[in-house]
Protein backbone atom coordinates (compact mmCIF):
# COMPACT_ATOMS: atom_id res chain seq x y z
CA UNK A 1 0.00 0.00 0.00
CA UNK A 2 1.25 3.37 -1.17
CA UNK A 3 0.70 6.66 1.16
CA UNK A 4 1.29 8.31 -1.80
CA UNK A 5 -1.75 6.55 -3.90
CA UNK A 6 -4.24 6.64 -0.78
CA UNK A 7 -4.18 10.25 0.05
CA UNK A 8 -4.89 10.66 -4.25
CA UNK A 9 -7.79 8.58 -3.56
CA UNK A 10 -8.80 10.69 -0.04
CA UNK A 11 -8.67 13.77 -2.25
CA UNK A 12 -10.86 12.37 -4.52
CA UNK A 13 -13.07 11.37 -1.78
CA UNK A 14 -13.18 15.15 0.03
CA UNK A 15 -13.42 16.50 -3.87
CA UNK A 16 -16.94 14.60 -4.17
CA UNK A 17 -17.57 15.35 -0.07
CA UNK A 18 -17.46 19.23 -0.67
CA UNK A 19 -20.34 19.49 -2.10
CA UNK A 20 -21.58 18.55 1.67
CA UNK A 21 -20.03 21.84 2.84
CA UNK A 22 -20.97 23.74 -0.73
CA UNK A 23 -24.63 22.67 -0.62
CA UNK A 24 -25.51 22.37 2.97
CA UNK A 25 -28.64 21.53 4.95
CA UNK A 26 -30.42 24.75 5.90
CA UNK A 27 -33.76 26.06 6.64
CA UNK A 28 -35.83 24.15 3.42
CA UNK A 29 -33.98 20.42 4.96
CA UNK A 30 -34.69 21.30 8.21
CA UNK A 31 -38.76 21.68 7.53
CA UNK A 32 -39.07 19.03 5.21
CA UNK A 33 -41.50 16.06 7.03
CA UNK A 34 -38.85 13.12 7.78
CA UNK A 35 -39.20 9.91 9.46
CA UNK A 36 -38.46 9.35 12.70
CA UNK A 37 -35.55 7.31 12.54
CA UNK A 38 -33.89 10.10 10.41
CA UNK A 39 -30.36 10.16 12.01
CA UNK A 40 -29.65 13.16 13.91
CA UNK A 41 -27.32 15.93 11.80
CA UNK A 42 -23.98 15.08 13.36
CA UNK A 43 -24.27 11.74 12.14
CA UNK A 44 -23.83 12.36 8.51
CA UNK A 45 -20.36 14.28 8.34
CA UNK A 46 -19.21 11.61 11.28
CA UNK A 47 -20.36 8.28 8.89
CA UNK A 48 -19.05 10.29 5.66
CA UNK A 49 -15.27 11.07 6.91
CA UNK A 50 -14.87 7.46 8.08
CA UNK A 51 -16.45 5.70 4.75
CA UNK A 52 -13.96 8.07 2.90
CA UNK A 53 -11.16 7.09 5.31
CA UNK A 54 -12.20 3.47 4.42
CA UNK A 55 -12.80 3.04 0.50
CA UNK A 56 -9.14 5.06 0.38
CA UNK A 57 -7.97 2.44 1.79
CA UNK A 58 -9.26 -0.16 0.02
CA UNK A 59 -8.75 1.65 -3.21
CA UNK A 60 -4.70 2.14 -2.46
CA UNK A 61 -4.88 -1.82 -1.37
CA UNK A 62 -5.98 -3.04 -4.56
CA UNK A 63 -5.45 -0.30 -7.44
CA UNK A 64 -1.22 -2.21 -7.70
CA UNK A 65 -2.83 -5.39 -7.61
CA UNK A 66 -3.36 -7.44 -11.08
CA UNK A 67 -6.82 -8.08 -12.10
CA UNK A 68 -7.98 -4.79 -10.56
CA UNK A 69 -9.68 -3.37 -13.55
CA UNK A 70 -13.26 -3.55 -12.59
CA UNK A 71 -12.59 -2.76 -8.90
CA UNK A 72 -10.93 0.75 -9.96
CA UNK A 73 -13.66 1.21 -12.65
CA UNK A 74 -16.47 0.82 -9.73
CA UNK A 75 -14.25 2.77 -7.57
CA UNK A 76 -14.40 5.80 -10.22
CA UNK A 77 -18.24 5.18 -10.65
CA UNK A 78 -19.20 5.26 -7.06
CA UNK A 79 -17.02 8.50 -6.86
CA UNK A 80 -18.94 10.54 -9.76
CA UNK A 81 -22.16 9.29 -8.30
CA UNK A 82 -21.24 10.35 -4.90
CA UNK A 83 -20.15 13.85 -6.02
CA UNK A 84 -24.14 14.13 -8.18
CA UNK A 85 -25.99 13.84 -5.00
CA UNK A 86 -25.49 16.13 -3.12
CA UNK A 87 -26.11 19.01 -5.78
CA UNK A 88 -29.21 17.34 -7.10
CA UNK A 89 -30.95 16.82 -3.24
CA UNK A 90 -30.07 19.58 -1.13
CA UNK A 91 -28.68 22.09 -4.78
CA UNK A 92 -31.93 21.08 -6.84
CA UNK A 93 -33.99 20.05 -4.13
CA UNK A 94 -35.27 17.37 -6.56
CA UNK A 95 -35.83 14.67 -4.09
CA UNK A 96 -37.54 11.90 -7.34
CA UNK A 97 -34.03 12.59 -9.21
CA UNK A 98 -31.67 12.04 -5.83
CA UNK A 99 -33.38 8.88 -5.67
CA UNK A 100 -32.34 7.90 -9.19
CA UNK A 101 -28.73 8.83 -8.26
CA UNK A 102 -28.77 6.71 -5.30
CA UNK A 103 -29.97 3.66 -6.85
CA UNK A 104 -27.11 4.18 -9.20
CA UNK A 105 -24.79 4.92 -6.65
CA UNK A 106 -25.52 1.70 -4.57
CA UNK A 107 -25.14 -0.34 -7.51
CA UNK A 108 -21.77 0.88 -8.08
CA UNK A 109 -20.85 0.47 -4.80
CA UNK A 110 -21.97 -3.26 -4.68
CA UNK A 111 -19.99 -3.23 -7.84
CA UNK A 112 -16.84 -2.04 -5.87
CA UNK A 113 -17.60 -4.25 -2.93
CA UNK A 114 -17.76 -7.23 -4.47
CA UNK A 115 -14.77 -6.51 -6.79
CA UNK A 116 -13.01 -4.98 -3.78
CA UNK A 117 -13.55 -8.51 -2.31
CA UNK A 118 -12.12 -10.89 -5.09
CA UNK A 119 -8.68 -9.06 -4.76
CA UNK A 120 -8.01 -8.53 -0.98
CA UNK A 121 -10.17 -9.18 2.09
CA UNK A 122 -9.73 -6.21 3.72
CA UNK A 123 -10.34 -4.16 1.09
CA UNK A 124 -13.94 -5.48 0.36
CA UNK A 125 -14.60 -5.53 4.41
CA UNK A 126 -14.09 -1.64 4.33
CA UNK A 127 -16.46 -1.47 1.57
CA UNK A 128 -19.25 -3.01 4.09
CA UNK A 129 -19.84 0.31 5.84
CA UNK A 130 -20.53 2.16 2.89
CA UNK A 131 -23.07 -0.16 1.30
CA UNK A 132 -24.85 -0.13 4.23
CA UNK A 133 -24.61 3.61 4.61
CA UNK A 134 -26.34 4.05 0.98
CA UNK A 135 -28.81 1.55 1.66
CA UNK A 136 -30.04 3.61 5.01
CA UNK A 137 -29.76 6.68 3.08
CA UNK A 138 -31.59 5.57 -0.28
CA UNK A 139 -34.58 4.63 2.31
CA UNK A 140 -34.74 7.88 3.65
CA UNK A 141 -34.52 9.91 0.37
CA UNK A 142 -37.36 7.67 -0.71
CA UNK A 143 -38.98 8.16 2.74
CA UNK A 144 -38.15 11.65 2.47
CA UNK A 145 -39.56 11.98 -1.18
CA UNK A 146 -43.07 10.15 -0.05
CA UNK A 147 -43.38 12.55 2.95
CA UNK A 148 -42.89 15.81 0.70
CA UNK A 149 -43.77 15.50 -2.83
CA UNK A 150 -45.09 19.07 -2.61
CA UNK A 151 -41.60 20.48 -1.59
CA UNK A 152 -39.97 19.19 -4.40
CA UNK A 153 -38.15 21.99 -6.90
CA UNK B 1 -8.69 -3.46 -22.40
CA UNK B 2 -12.25 -5.40 -21.45
CA UNK B 3 -15.27 -3.38 -23.27
CA UNK B 4 -17.22 -3.81 -20.12
CA UNK B 5 -14.54 -1.84 -18.23
CA UNK B 6 -14.28 1.17 -20.44
CA UNK B 7 -17.97 1.43 -19.97
CA UNK B 8 -18.11 1.47 -16.14
CA UNK B 9 -15.43 4.31 -16.82
CA UNK B 10 -17.60 6.18 -19.57
CA UNK B 11 -20.81 5.65 -17.17
CA UNK B 12 -18.85 7.40 -14.41
CA UNK B 13 -17.72 10.48 -17.06
CA UNK B 14 -21.62 10.60 -17.82
CA UNK B 15 -22.59 11.13 -14.06
CA UNK B 16 -19.73 13.79 -13.77
CA UNK B 17 -20.98 15.16 -17.35
CA UNK B 18 -25.41 15.11 -15.45
CA UNK B 19 -23.87 18.01 -13.15
CA UNK B 20 -24.10 19.53 -17.00
CA UNK B 21 -27.30 18.75 -17.80
CA UNK B 22 -28.62 19.56 -14.26
CA UNK B 23 -27.17 22.87 -14.05
CA UNK B 24 -27.23 24.40 -17.80
CA UNK B 25 -26.13 27.57 -18.17
CA UNK B 26 -29.00 29.77 -18.50
CA UNK B 27 -30.27 33.29 -18.31
CA UNK B 28 -27.16 33.89 -15.44
CA UNK B 29 -24.74 32.73 -17.97
CA UNK B 30 -25.79 34.47 -21.12
CA UNK B 31 -26.21 37.66 -18.92
CA UNK B 32 -22.29 37.53 -18.01
CA UNK B 33 -19.76 39.46 -19.36
CA UNK B 34 -17.60 37.15 -21.62
CA UNK B 35 -13.96 37.54 -23.30
CA UNK B 36 -14.10 37.60 -27.04
CA UNK B 37 -12.49 34.54 -27.48
CA UNK B 38 -15.27 32.33 -25.68
CA UNK B 39 -16.46 29.40 -27.55
CA UNK B 40 -19.57 28.91 -28.41
CA UNK B 41 -22.48 27.15 -26.40
CA UNK B 42 -22.73 24.13 -29.03
CA UNK B 43 -18.60 23.70 -28.58
CA UNK B 44 -19.04 22.75 -24.32
CA UNK B 45 -20.99 19.06 -25.13
CA UNK B 46 -19.35 18.30 -28.15
CA UNK B 47 -15.97 18.81 -26.40
CA UNK B 48 -16.67 17.10 -23.06
CA UNK B 49 -18.56 14.04 -24.95
CA UNK B 50 -15.11 13.81 -26.60
CA UNK B 51 -12.70 14.12 -23.90
CA UNK B 52 -15.28 11.46 -21.79
CA UNK B 53 -14.81 8.63 -24.23
CA UNK B 54 -11.27 9.23 -24.64
CA UNK B 55 -10.38 9.37 -20.90
CA UNK B 56 -12.75 6.38 -20.47
CA UNK B 57 -10.56 4.52 -23.25
CA UNK B 58 -7.47 5.63 -21.51
CA UNK B 59 -8.71 4.32 -18.17
CA UNK B 60 -9.53 0.73 -19.66
CA UNK B 61 -6.12 0.94 -21.81
CA UNK B 62 -4.26 1.22 -18.72
CA UNK B 63 -6.01 -0.72 -15.44
CA UNK B 64 -5.35 -3.45 -15.55
CA UNK B 65 -1.26 -3.09 -16.45
CA UNK B 66 1.19 -3.54 -13.67
CA UNK B 67 1.96 -0.52 -11.68
CA UNK B 68 -1.30 1.67 -12.68
CA UNK B 69 -2.31 2.24 -9.06
CA UNK B 70 -1.51 6.12 -9.53
CA UNK B 71 -3.18 6.40 -12.74
CA UNK B 72 -6.41 4.83 -11.53
CA UNK B 73 -5.72 7.09 -8.34
CA UNK B 74 -5.36 10.38 -10.59
CA UNK B 75 -8.17 9.47 -12.54
CA UNK B 76 -10.73 8.39 -9.73
CA UNK B 77 -9.57 12.41 -7.92
CA UNK B 78 -10.21 14.11 -12.04
CA UNK B 79 -13.43 12.92 -12.04
CA UNK B 80 -14.72 14.00 -8.63
CA UNK B 81 -13.29 17.44 -9.11
CA UNK B 82 -15.36 16.73 -12.52
CA UNK B 83 -18.51 16.43 -11.18
CA UNK B 84 -17.89 19.32 -8.49
CA UNK B 85 -16.79 21.96 -11.16
CA UNK B 86 -20.25 22.63 -12.83
CA UNK B 87 -22.38 22.66 -9.43
CA UNK B 88 -20.08 25.55 -7.79
CA UNK B 89 -20.39 27.96 -10.98
CA UNK B 90 -23.62 26.96 -12.66
CA UNK B 91 -25.47 26.23 -9.54
CA UNK B 92 -23.40 28.45 -6.43
CA UNK B 93 -22.56 30.79 -8.83
CA UNK B 94 -19.38 31.07 -7.09
CA UNK B 95 -17.06 31.59 -9.81
CA UNK B 96 -14.09 32.12 -7.77
CA UNK B 97 -14.65 28.53 -6.12
CA UNK B 98 -15.00 27.49 -9.60
CA UNK B 99 -11.69 29.03 -10.18
CA UNK B 100 -10.08 26.91 -7.25
CA UNK B 101 -11.96 23.85 -8.01
CA UNK B 102 -10.70 24.17 -11.65
CA UNK B 103 -6.68 24.33 -10.22
CA UNK B 104 -7.43 21.15 -8.70
CA UNK B 105 -8.86 19.83 -11.50
CA UNK B 106 -6.43 21.02 -13.81
CA UNK B 107 -3.24 19.43 -11.56
CA UNK B 108 -5.42 16.20 -11.17
CA UNK B 109 -5.06 15.96 -15.04
CA UNK B 110 -2.07 16.58 -15.46
CA UNK B 111 -1.10 13.69 -12.41
CA UNK B 112 -3.42 11.76 -14.75
CA UNK B 113 -1.97 12.15 -18.03
CA UNK B 114 1.73 12.07 -17.12
CA UNK B 115 0.55 8.80 -15.09
CA UNK B 116 -1.01 7.30 -18.07
CA UNK B 117 1.68 8.15 -20.37
CA UNK B 118 3.94 6.19 -18.42
CA UNK B 119 1.84 2.64 -18.72
CA UNK B 120 1.17 3.29 -22.67
CA UNK B 121 1.50 5.73 -24.79
CA UNK B 122 -2.20 6.16 -26.37
CA UNK B 123 -3.67 6.49 -22.98
CA UNK B 124 -1.56 9.36 -22.38
CA UNK B 125 -2.26 10.46 -25.57
CA UNK B 126 -6.09 10.62 -25.44
CA UNK B 127 -5.17 12.95 -22.28
CA UNK B 128 -3.88 15.68 -24.21
CA UNK B 129 -7.25 17.27 -25.56
CA UNK B 130 -8.29 16.85 -22.06
CA UNK B 131 -5.70 18.83 -20.53
CA UNK B 132 -5.57 21.59 -23.20
CA UNK B 133 -9.90 22.12 -22.88
CA UNK B 134 -9.24 22.55 -19.05
CA UNK B 135 -6.97 24.76 -19.28
CA UNK B 136 -8.66 27.12 -21.74
CA UNK B 137 -11.54 26.06 -19.31
CA UNK B 138 -9.52 27.98 -16.27
CA UNK B 139 -8.66 30.80 -18.24
CA UNK B 140 -12.46 31.81 -18.96
CA UNK B 141 -12.98 30.84 -15.64
CA UNK B 142 -10.89 33.43 -14.78
CA UNK B 143 -11.66 36.00 -17.34
CA UNK B 144 -15.49 35.37 -16.42
CA UNK B 145 -14.55 35.79 -12.79
CA UNK B 146 -12.66 39.43 -13.27
CA UNK B 147 -15.39 40.46 -15.74
CA UNK B 148 -18.45 39.69 -13.74
CA UNK B 149 -17.23 40.17 -9.81
CA UNK B 150 -20.09 41.74 -8.70
CA UNK B 151 -22.73 39.13 -10.56
CA UNK B 152 -21.52 36.41 -7.68
CA UNK B 153 -23.66 34.44 -5.45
Amino acid sequence: MDILVFFIFLAACFGAGATGALFPPGEWYESLDKPAWTPPDWVFPVAWTTIYLLIAFAASRVASLDGSAYAMAFWSLQIALNALWTPVFFGLKRLREAIYVLALLWLAVLGATLSHFQLDLWAGLAFIPYLLWVTVAGALNVSVWQRNRSSEA
